[in-house]
């Protein structure tokens, strides 16, 4: 497949504006050869309106077409082959063998979706059937689901530029929902972005759907994902990225004439508490874990363990002693591009500056890289500085973590107390640990989606059981999730149908439930078919 | 009961402010005798801070508790007799047979809610178990519930004194999901707010409760309600009342530092569509109906019916003429204080001033009426005159509609095209209308969050199929209801538990499911237990 660098607005590619740029590759510096055009406000616009024109159409496809398509694209990236994950290492410097198992992943919750929509029950049916007889006033029928809400614009992240991307969760979610989306490529990897527009629009065809039901636009400027969000046709974002940018954007959602659904997932500093029992039970086991979980992907996870508290002792010196030596053993890496890598090593520079914090790395972490290429580091604080300075409780992105050496549980109790919302929170705990400190796990639940006991907080799964979510600022809206089936509720609405005639129902919502799905039938859950109400 | 006029913080009463306001008679204009305390910004910030302190024991009470909690208020509300009745009767000159039937809703809300809290299922468990063999990575042990989000502040609304204020809906979705509340008492009617305040209070003390579970401010000026809101412990939000006052605060907790859920039902136009068959079949019960649903409760419903469109034909001028005949002859009534019946005369005539506008009444509906005192009315517009001017598409509240004369069956689409977000759409319509505008009907369910079909939008019942919401400015989120059991969804976050023991789980993840609730394990909804899986 030649890139062609152009926009993509439907079925056509669209190059209206002169700017252009170009990928790069992270490891080298090395400029790639396609040049990619940046949108105009103008493509951006038309995206948004041609995605509103099919969204009439889309709305009301079966759910095995739906379903038919979100397939279609999964077997397309596999259809893809080397060429996508070649594409994809080039422009990210992830690893071919992890790009292949997110290519798994992508297609894997495609597929979810598309099993959902062809399903049906996502749609929370609910049935009361009429009461003639109630007093003092007859009750209606009345007939509930879940229906589209209109174009959704999607962010693509730099981190998983398959599974968080153009054809990520949040493309997949809202498509499953009966939504249009426009997509905008991250600007790290335009090309990868380009392939898997242009597989959505091979399969948007090749199952006869309206084209307008996904568009892609390239570009670096915020001005661009303004006027997305801001178009009045636009009915909800999808965004994972930074705090900066999912805020800016969240803003200019709230400010709109017509405010609209924003979930943005922004990432958070994951900690990791560590109780007495625990650490002293296997501190060296424990080093490995975190060493793994701290540098996997380079540290560019979202639920990367930024921080570590545990009591001093002399099982945290092991532990950090073992820790540093594991991650300076990490090889040197690239990451997915010079800007990220240049915020990183600033942001440890500037953290390993503040008094009373010590670098553990046997190699200055701050030194041993240029470029887009950076090593991991283990950076330790006591209770007082961590509190005392707020840099340290920001995410850093990249392979770095920070220890602080509690003076005692009050200090564990008092950094509980003092976090921001949390996408994770992993404690590890013996028994005793978690009866001794129950107030700590008390307070930590009101802080985190998810609690994780005696594992890492990298390796979000796709499972219906799964929260990736969590208070702000891990989300702009701690009620929804980004991964798994439940994503599919940001994009969907409940309509009531009030004494609606069988034959213009939803087949979701007719008496002989010709979907067989699950509804909720005067208060009770059944998948049988009502008695006749008209 | 005598009233105190104090601002209720939790088991205190509490009047540090200078500044006082009185209730009004709106039938007669004569002030009521208990000052009201208005609340300080600073008792504003001590009822959230309450409301966080109680916070930590409140949101671990067994469901069972909360449950007698909501069951407590019901019988207080019940046990007040007729002196609720008559104060709310004297502050809003609602009809006292409307407000017993208010009343028994309200009741009905709060042990419907009880029985949601203790049947427990609402938290939506949903438990994908371990599978330690699967490859590449074994999978985890992930359990997902919903949780409370702490303190949450409700505005009570002027049009229903019990049912959408201190003790309403919000509230007891609220309280039945473990959040603490702080009420901000709608000032039209302080005493009715005051006399529910204090039921609360009781049944608080009654099941011993933490105090700061509930507290109540009065007040009048903007910037209190502004401080409950921007306070940094308040979590949620529930609104209900004017698009203007809902709209600046939901600016405000989109403006946080940390922005919170914020729902707000800010009413909207509730557009009648009369197809042509329906109209011919009975045109004069379709007049009796509507006149019925707009002088309902002085027109003072979220859910009146402001518009009514139809093609012109003599069958329309019948309707028209039985319409304007019928509301005419409704009793003049005092609206629910001062203000609201100024701007509904005022409405009415700028209204009737347009060019186009007539009004069909015999009796000048804008002259026939002084203070808080009103009529009904009837205007009627033809088509383009309706698209000309952006007045006539906007919520008029109190007893007045809009009919628009359509000259096509294109007019009716227009109509539909350029409606904003609704509660409620209404249809009338025979099996061959529904056939012939099948494309009107499509473009309509975009616009509400209610499709009725042959009857009026008036009368929201509290059942588990009813979605009182809808897209902006119906509410500020189309994705949730502020009545019926989902109600409870705005004021509830996920949390995954992942690989936790077993006994350190909430009971509703458990594996021997010991709350006996309705739970999704691996896929399948069961309430059986779960194999033992530590």
């Amino acid at each position: 497949m030649e890139l062609h660098g152009c926009n993509i607005l439907g079925a056509q590619v669209s190059k209206s504006g002169a700017a252009t740029f170009r990928a790069y590759d992270p490891a080298s510096g090395r400029e790639l050869d396609t040049s990619f055009h940046e949108a105009t406000e103008g493509e951006a616009a038309k995206a948004v309106e041609m995605a509103d024109a099919a969204y009439a159409s889309y709305r009301v496809q079966p759910p095995e077409r739906i379903a038919n398509l979100l397939d279609q694209i999964a077997s397309g990236l596999e259809g893809a082959g080397d060429e996508l994950i070649a594409r994809a290492h080039l422009e990210t410097r992830l690893p071919e063998a992890r790009l292949i198992y997110e290519r798994a992943r992508t297609t894997g919750q495609l597929r979810m979706f598309a099993a959902l929509a062809r399903e049906g029950s996502w749609v929370d049916a609910r049935i009361d059937l009429a009461d003639p007889a109630r007093m003092p006033i007859p009750q209606p029928d009345l007939r509930k689901m879940l229906v589209s809400l209109g174009p959704v614009v999607v962010f693509g992240a730099s981190n998983f530029p398959l599974a968080f991307s153009i054809c990520g969760g949040d493309t997949a979610s809202a498509l499953a929902a009966g939504n249009p989306v426009v997509a905008k490529a991250h600007p790290a990897h335009p090309g990868t972005s380009e392939i898997a527009a242009r597989i959505i629009g091979e399969a948007i065809r090749k199952t006869a759907m309206p084209p307008g039901v996904f568009s892609m636009v390239q570009g670096r400027r915020p001005e661009l994902s303004l006027a997305l969000v801001r178009h009045p046709a636009t009915r909800a974002v999808g965004f994972t990225g930074s705090l900066q940018a999912g805020r800016a954007l969240f803003d200019a959602a709230a400010a709109r004439p017509i405010p609209i659904p924003f979930f943005a997932e922004m990432g958070s500093l994951n900690p990791v508490f560590i109780l007495p029992g625990a650490l002293k039970a296997h501190p060296a086991e424990l080093a490995q874990k975190l060493a793994g979980s701290v540098t996997l992907g380079l540290g560019q996870m979202c639920t990367k363990p930024g921080q570590i508290a545990a009591i001093k002792s002399l099982e945290l010196d092991l532990l950090v002693e073992k820790l540093a030596a594991l991650t300076s053993s990490t090889p040197l890496g690239a990451m997915l591009y010079s800007g990220i890598a240049v915020r990183y090593r600033d942001g440890l520079l500037q953290r390993s500056r503040v008094a009373g914090v010590r670098l553990a790395n046997p190699v200055n972490a701050t030194e041993a890289s240029d470029g887009a290429t950076v090593s991991a580091a283990v950076l330790v604080s006591d209770a007082p500085t961590f509190f005392k300075d707020s840099t340290l409780s920001q995410e850093l992105f990249g392979p770095a973590t920070l220890v602080t050496e509690c003076g005692s549980s009050e200090h564990l109790e008092e950094i509980a107390r003092r976090l921001e919302g949390q996408l994770t929170v992993t404690i590890h705990a013996t028994e005793e640990d978690l009866r001794e400190y129950a107030s700590l796990i008390s307070v930590l639940r009101e802080k985190a989606g998810r609690m994780i006991f005696g594992g890492v907080p990298t390796g979000v799964e796709v499972k219906p059981a799964m929260h990736h979510g969590g208070p702000y600022p891990a989300t702009t809206d701690p009620r929804f999730t980004s991964v798994g089936p439940a994503a599919i509720l940001r994009f969907a609405r409940p309509v009531c149908y009030q004494d609606c005639p069988q034959q213009w129902l939803p087949p979701e919502l007719k008496d002989e439930n010709p979907r067989n799905i699950f509804r909720l039938v005067n208060g009770e859950w059944t998948r049988a078919a009502v008695r006749a109400s008209f």
